[in-house]
Order: structure tokens, then sequence, then C-alpha cells
């Protein structure tokens, strides 16, 4: 029997794409959607794209049976203050909010401003990026999301971080509309975010906890900038090798990223020539890839490595059903296959 | 000494623009802007592109002193239950809401689903398109602005329906965000908006009462589409001429188009060639222009008429501006010169 | 053993999909992508969203292998001057230009000012339109693909069309950039085309000749308009019932769409509340599916017809992959089923 | 008399923004506007927003009289070629493209990859930025314009660099598709350049050559990127500042640049709340605004300056006609105060 996984939190962009990633999937069974709001509407009242393709009706959160794995797509606080509960529900949790992406409660302290509610339960949760935490995924019972900022600069950076060679970063993101959810705000009233090139994070931001959990703790500054697009993620990283790199061309780098990346299915080293020579988040769109590619100043001071990936899949829901596959003991590309679209 | 405007409801977008035009007016001094939102905020908090330009702040509309000329640039319903209040503070208003439009209570009612709140008011104003209301503006007190949509299909379809050509039409428009104002909706949301083809109107829009008050009972059926656009409406008007207008050749448009609009200033007839021989709204934005043209069925049987103007320009505040220069005696395209870019 | 396919004329947007589509095809194999102006180089550079996913690279024309099944991407007029050729290569055919979408040589002459380069032919094909020919598509030989807006009038009408209902019709289509193909030319350079509202066909589109052959000689008027947009088509249709049609209730269109639709696998009525009760492309995009809706003038004197799609799907490859799995005797749904995505 | 100006190069989109400024020029006369490929053409023929407002044709460059002062408004390298019958036909010239916008000819030949045809005239050039050469502009008879992307970092960083604070800097520039021309390339193709996240200069720009030249050969890596935008440069400037700087708080920052450009009549420095608190190049379209704002890092590690222009503006055509009015001993601001759009 297929395992059977629900979600809460389900009416907001990331709810949607794990409800159509999981109607599609091949080793699983979708059973509920909870949204206290959208109680007794179908689906697609919150996801048009899912219109005539299940008869699905959000359910009350009280409403929820226990199933095999329980995703949580609630805004960032809720999943902390009510885990015991999911717990109970599910033999096995994904959380995509923020809540437990941190290990540390001193951590999450320091960037969320208040004590964790639920301190015991970090150390229980693994980080969902297979990349970095394969091993622990497989048959892990309780798994965090990632943050799609924090997922370009940790699968951008991890190599030259991990070989050392990393002194200092500059990492220039660019984030499309979707990445701030569902809701309408000023800020993102149409007139307003259309053609947009805003800064809205220019010097500190929260992901960057989960870079410094992973790569630990390097002087990477991050600022995001909004610009006219709704998926998608594009970061710049700007990078000052380490002396002892002795980066002099640009196939070192090659051979460092390709040792780490060759054999990971939804990474892809970009090279060549031609338009889309470097990542672009546009062809990414619904595709669970990241895109990287680099390029290195005359001399080697500087390298430049470009990646892109869809915030709402590789940076989200794709990764967060990636990390179900392995939580299962499924296929870990299943489900996951669409290869994005082009030209869009 | 030069006469003293101001406006009140200032925060919107169509008090941003009157702002705009008349902080660059030749012959008035803009005075003041209320907003009781925005209180002693400076203009460039809801009018960014003022900044640095003007040290005025928003007043209390309690705080307004009289004045030569107050702009009305309230949401609709409010200026029509105040109406005493502004018209004891000038001698002249131009109120850009909807709640002067027409001159028939009964109208109003049908379109509005309610009595009008002050009909005795209603025939004191004059329609403030100058194209059909010149000389009753020249010197008039109270004049109401016009509506975008409405605007575009009365100076399209003026010449064929003055003409008795005009048997029945199809007005298609299409609209950007700025047209439903300055207030965030769920429908303005940008992941929402952006890219949109949205019919939010397909059988029945009130500004069709403006066109029935200027062009007399035709059938015009309209429709309005919500684009991927910020300013701008483009209508395409298939009109299916009358018998009797004998409609065999583009020239007999043409020379009738040119007998009426040839010395209007903000009119303009395209023809030729090239990739803008047709009416495009992007190189009009800041404009006071309205570009019209048309092409022929074989046959004759269908003629498209084709026209784009600024929603909040020609079909907004500069009208209204373009009524002021009248209403004050000034030279009429005072203070709307500016062409419009390219490429933008 | 699974069918072999494969695709002539792959370098072009059309061709893309195709590959797309058919690398991940349940029920068939893509042997060979041939384009002379890229032979050898890997698919990717053409079409950036594959790579990763194949092996192949294009080959040239004459190395074209025997296969099943070969599709016909070329532009528009080579198809028909090589026939001979390509028939002889498979022993079934998808041409996915225009070249054979009409039956008769004599409309051909009149929408084309040519002759037909292979009159003979033109009967042996049938039109891939699955929602009007499925029986005719069940084991064809030859079939033609289908024109993107031509889809979209001919399915948003065909119900009415059949039913005797239809006195007269406006279509007025807004389209996508990516309908013109990927070549560049002036009026596709970016800075001329984005945030364009550019009539490109006010009064005549060959498309129109697929219509006249599907629903009869009906007087439809279309007008195409380019839009910011890269897919899709949006179609409102204006629609005049005949007077024996007496149409008084919006419900007696929907049962006659339903009766007409109930059963296709790709075409959506909708209806309800909320930002996507009409159609939109945009939520379409990489999808098979046609989205309907209608509205009703007041008095029945106009039925709004609205439709969306995606050119390069239902438009196009979709339909072509759609009316390939009727040939092969496949379930006609196979490798078509990706929902679109949301928000986009 | 008022002097008498003309353009040659006048198809291009610096020439079209030149044209649009002199027409409209309260101290300055356009006389003839040369493109050997439009000769004969009305000047909305290219610049369809001139539509109606002037009756100047296109001229051959052979054909141009002598003038008060020429602009040159070529592609890059033939103003050079020709430059003595350029300066023959006019006391004073303004070369807008990049031939003589370095003093030293070893340093063209570095960044330009050969010899400058014209070496002798080279330091007969001033660098058309008012910012930084007013006193040489005054009166000036040849003049250079400026690069966009080294306007928004020259202007950007002036005031850091000329007080010894600036160790080193990360420049990620942001463009629109203007800047790469009014030419259709594969490239500028609007299915594939539409959406676009482009870094199409990772790690070398001609522009810094200018940047050099104006700040001195400090570490600026710079970075262009190509996003959805027609018009518009943003630049996001990750600054390191030098030990002896001694930055601990953003009000020295706000200090320096106070000093620099309080009565720069162009330059905007931003603070305060809303969504507006940073640069956005989109309500500078068609201004002459460079507008810049700061935030520190914790511990004053980091100064992000971040600045936006209209590069056909501020970095074009507006930095040329103030360069103009200087060299004529017109008022700066002249023909320059449009204040740009809210909404757009």
């Amino acid at each position: 029997m297929r395992p059977a996984v629900s979600i809460v939190g389900g009416s907001g962009y990331l709810g949607g794409e794990l409800a159509r990633l999981l109607l599609f999937h091949p080793g699983v069974d979708l059973k509920q959607v909870a949204s206290r709001r959208l109680t007794g509407r179908p689906l697609h009242s919150a996801h048009p794209n899912l219109r005539g393709l299940t008869d699905l009706r959000f359910c009350e959160p009280d409403q929820l049976d226990p199933c095999d794995l329980l995703f949580l797509a609630l805004p960032h606080g809720l999943a902390a203050g009510r885990i015991e509960t999911y717990a109970a529900l599910a033999q096995r949790l994904v959380d995509c909010s923020a809540d437990f992406r941190l290990r540390d409660p001193e951590s999450y302290r320091r960037w969320y401003g208040q004590a964790h509610p639920a301190p015991d339960w970090l150390p229980r949760f693994v980080y969902g990026l297979p990349e970095r935490h394969r091993q622990e995924l497989r048959g892990a019972r309780f798994v965090s999301g990632v943050g799609c900022n924090a997922t370009a600069v940790n699968l951008a950076l991890a190599p030259l971080a991990d070989a050392g060679w990393l002194e200092r970063a500059v990492a220039d993101l660019k984030a499309g509309s979707s990445q701030a959810g569902a809701v309408a705000r000023p800020g993102s009233h149409h007139p307003e975010r259309s053609g947009a090139v805003r800064v809205y994070s220019p010097t500190t931001h929260r992901h960057l906890a989960e870079v410094e959990a992973e790569l630990g703790l390097l002087p990477v500054h991050m600022t995001v900038t909004a610009i006219e697009m709704v998926r998608g993620v594009h970061l710049t990283a700007h990078c000052f090798p380490s002396p002892q790199a002795a980066v002099e061309d640009l196939r070192q780098v090659w051979e460092l990223y390709r040792q780490q990346y060759a054999r990971e299915p939804f990474i892809r080293l970009l090279g060549g020539r031609g338009l889309y020579r470097y990542p672009e988040p546009k062809i990414l769109a619904g595709s669970n890839y990241c895109d990287i590619a680099f390029a290195l100043d005359a001399g080697g001071r500087r390298v430049v490595v470009m990646a892109a990936l869809d915030n709402l899949m590789k940076g989200g829901a794709g990764s967060a059903v990636q990390a179900m596959n392995l939580m299962l003991g499924l296929e870990e590309t299943a489900g996951l296959r669409f290869p994005g679209l082009h030209p869009l």
C-alpha cells in the first residue's frame, strides 16, 4: 500500500506546490489538505491550476486523520507551537516553515528575536537539503524544509566553503514576488511591485542563519533585491578566495564543483556558450533543478558563482518532496522530473 | 496673480498625477493637497516621483483654505455627499470621481444602483471632455472628470456615432492595473496580477453610462480585460456601420475623423507603416494624447477603430487639467505637453 | 517495442516543446531530432530546459532514419515541398505547419495567395484537433497540426456554431510573443515588444481559414493583438446569437457546452467565483488544457465566450502529441498531464 | 538668437532621447537630425513618441549645416574616425559614444583592445559628468558623454572614494534592455529576453575604465545582470571601508554624501520609510535624477550603497544635455525637469 500523506496549511503557495507534486507523485497518495480559512472549498479555489484534477476539498486542521507523513506548510511560528499535536498524527513530519531549520536554540533566539517555543524538538529535526544531509534524511522522522535564498547560497558556496577556499563572499540575490507569500500587502500591489528593483533586505536576512548553520561562520554578506519576477531566485555570489586556495584557473573551480555535485540529480553545472550559459530562473519554473555556473576575475581575485532555482520548488516544496522520497525510501527523484519550460 | 488651486483626496494615483501636473504648470500655483490618512507627511510619501520637488505636506481636508479652483480626487461617492462644503471653498470645482459624470439622476440610479445624494447638483456640472464640451468648459464653474475607459470609447466612436454611421459596436478594452486604484487587494497581489489576462467586466461596465450620455443609446457592447500593464487603456472597437454609411474605403473613415479631430491638440490619427502604426498605450505614459487608427474589413462590413491613452492622463488627471485650463482661460495645452517616452 | 518517433525542424519553439513532451512520454521513444542549422549540437543548445535530460544531438534532416512517426515542425511552406520525402521515412506523419491544415486547394490559394505545391496530399490529411476529429485521428497516417488562434476560436465557438445558434461573432484574441517563432525581428526586440499592446492583424488572419474549415462560413470577425506575454492565447468571442436560439439564460449556454465537452480530457468549463473564474493563459503554460467560460449580456443579446490555452501546447505541440496518441492507439492523455503552475 | 543644435546618429535610442529633450528645451533650437538609414523619413518613424511634435525629417549626415553645438550619437567607434569632419561643423561637440571617454590612449588600448584612431583628440575632451567636472564643462568645446553603468558607480562611490574610505567594492548592477541599443539581436528576442535574469558581464565591463578614470585604481569588482526592465540601471555597491574610515554609524556616511551632493540638482539622497526608501529605476524613467541611499552592516564591515538612474537620461542623453547647458552658459537644469512617473 502506498504511503498516505497530508498537508496542513494548504492554502499558501508552498501548500499549492506540495499539493500539485503529491497529486502526480507515483509513490504516495495525497489524502487530505487542511486549511482553516478555506475549509470545505475545493483545492482549486486557492490553486487554480489544479482544477479538474482532484475532488479533494480543504478540511479543518482538526479533522486531519492519521497519516504516514504530514507536511506542515504553515506561516512561520505556527508549527513550533503545535508540534506535539502534529507529531501525534503522523509517523513522519516535514515542516516547511522556518521553525525547525536551526539546530541551536541560541542561534534561533539571535536571528528570530525570541526564544524558541519548543527547543527540545530542534535536535530531532534534520535540515531538508538532500545535497548536504542525504544520509540523515533516509528514514528520518522529522525534517525541516529549507529557505529559498539560503538554498541558493548554500548550494552555490558549499564546494568553496568545504574546501576552505572561501575568505569572504557577497551574496547578491534577486527574488520574485511569490517569495513573500500569498497574502496581498501594500508592497505587493501590482502598480508598485511591477517593474520594481527593490532592495528589501540590504544587510541582514534571516536566511543567513541557515547559511551559517550549513557552511559555518564565514563572512557572507547577503543582500536581497525584489525584481520583476513571480517565481525564482537568482544568486550572484562574489567570492574572494583565501590565499591558500591559489585559484588561477576556472578549471580548478570546475573540478571542485564537479567532485561534489557530479552525481546530484538536481544540480546542473552550466558551461559552454549561448544565451543560457549562465543560470536563469525563468526556465526553472516548476522544476527542481538548481543551476550553477562560474566566472573568474583576471588574476583570480574573485570567483563569481551564479545560481538559480525556483523558490517554490528546489527552494521549498521540491526539496521537501525530495526529502520525503528519502524518508520513505522511494526513488529520490520521484515526482520531481518536470524539466521547466522554454520559452516562458 | 496666478490662480491658486488645491487638491482634496491627494493620496491616490489620480491625486498624484494632478499634483505632478500642477507643480509644473506654468499658469497656476498648487497651494494645498489634502489627505486625511497622510496628514502632515510630505507629498513624496505617497508619490515618490515628487521627492525633492516641493516642500508641500498633506493637510487635513478640514484645513483647506479657500482657493480659485479645487480638484476633488476622492473615491467614488464621497464628493457627492460633501459637495456643498467643497463648493463653498472654491469658485470652481473639478470632481474627478464618477459622482457628477451623468446629467440624469435616473441614469445614475440605473447604473449605480442607488439614488444620487445630490441630484440638484447634477445639471450644474459640465462633463470634462474638451473634445466634446469645449465651449461649455470655457469659464465653467463645476466640471466632472471623465472615466478612462469611457474616454477611449467616446473619442474613438464619436465621429462614427455623430455621423450616424454606427449600427453596433463591440468595444474590447485592455486595461492596466493602476485603473483599480492605489489600494492593495487580493486581485492586485503581484503574483496573481502579473501576467494576467483577466476579463473583469465581460458584459457590463459603469463607464457605459458615460458613453450613452455622450454618444446616445447605441448598441455598444463593452468588455474590459486586465492585462500586464500598469498605465494605459487600449481599445479595439469592432464597429458595424449602418447600411446608409456605405463604407467602402478606409479613406471615407479617415475623412470623417480628420474633419472632427484635425485641430484637436491631444488627438493623433495614426497612419503609415512601422511597428507603431496602430495606437500603443506604453508610449503614451505620462502624455495627454489619445492616439486613434483604423482598419477596414474586406467588403466594409467592419470598421476596426483602435485607440490608446494613459488612464491617469487623458483618461483622468490630464483631461481634468485640460478642463481647468479652459475654465480659467489659460492656454488649453498648458502643463500638458510631455510627449511620452520611447522606449519604455 | 515502443514506437520510435523523430522530429524534423527541431530548433524552433514548437520543435522544442515536441522534444520535451516526447522525452517524457511513457509510450514512445524519441529517436532523432533534425535541424540543419544546429546539426551536431546538443538539444539544449536551442532548448535550455532540456539540459541534462538527454544525450541527443541535432542531426541533419538527410540523416533521419526510418521511424514509426515523424513530426514536421518546419517553417510554413517547407513541408509541402518535400512531403514525398518525409512520407517515405515514416508510416505516419504529423505536420505542425500550416501546409496541410485545409482540405480545399482553392481555400488554400485564397488565404495563402498561391497554389498549393502538393494539392493531391491535402485530402489525405486529417486536421489534428481531437475534439473535432477524434474518430478520424485513430489510426490516421497523415495528420496536420493546428493553428493556435484557430484552436481557441474553434473550441470556443464550436458548440454555438454546431447548434446553429451563432449569427455573427467578433473574436478578439490576445497573443504572446512566442507565437511569432524563435527568430529575432525588429518587432520582437525587447525594448519594443515589452509592454506592447499591438494589434498586428486587425481584420484578416490566416487562421480564419481553419475556422471556416471547421465551423463553416460564419461571419466571424477576428482581430489579434500582441500583449505582454510569452506563452498563451486568450480569446474573448463576442457572439451574437441567432434569433431562433432564444438565449435567455446562461444555463442554456452551459448546457450546450457541457453536452459537447463534458467528457473531453483537455477542455475545462470554468464557473464559480474567485480571481480565476474566467480563463487565464498564464496558469496554462505547459499544460494541454483549453479553459472556457461564458457570460451573457442583459437581454441575451450577446454571449461572451472566453477561452485560453498555451499556444505551444493545446495550440501546437500538445494537440500534436494528443493526435499522435490517437494515431498510435495509445492513451489519449499520455505525456500530457502536466497541469500548469500557479503562481507564475 | 538661441543656439542651434543638431544630432548625428539620430535613429538610435540615445538619439531619440536627445531629440525629445531638445525639442522641448527652452534655450536651444533643434535644427537637424541626421541618420543615413532613415534619411527623408519623419523623426517619428524611429521615435513614435515624437509624432505630431515636429516636422523635422532625418537628413543625410553629409547634409548637416554648421551649427552651434553638434551631438554625436553614433555607434561606438564611428565618432573617433570622423572627428575632424564633425569638429569642422560646430563650435562645440558632445560625443555620446565611448570614443572619447578616456583621457589616456593607453587605457583605451587596454580596455578596447586596439589603438585609438585619434589619440590627439583625447585630451581635448572633458568627461561629461557635471557632478565631477562642472567647472571644466562651463564653456568647454569638446565633451564626452558618459557610460550608464559607469555613471551609477561613479556617482554612488565618489564620496567614499574621494574620502579615502573605500578599500574594496563589489558593484552589482541590474540593467534594462534598452542599454543594448535599438538593433534586434537573438538575445533581445522577446521570448528569450522577457523575464530574464541574465548575467552578461560577470567579471569585466568596459565601463570600469570610466570608473578607474574618475575614482582611481580601486579594486572595484563589477557585474552586470540584465533583468526584466526596458529603461534603468540599478546598482547595489557592497563597499568594504578602509580601517582608517572607522565607519560605525550610518550618519557618518550620510554626512559624507550630504557634503558632496547637497547642492546637486540631480542627485537625491533617499532616507526615511516606505516602499520607495531605496532607489528604484522605474520611477526615474524619463527623469535626470540619480537616486542614492545607504545601509550599514552590523559592525560597519560593509556599507551598502544603492543607486538608480535612467540609462538613457542621467546615464546618457540627460547628462549630455546637462553638459550642453553648462557649455552654452544656460541654466544647468533647463529642459531636464521632468520628474518621472508614478505609478509606472
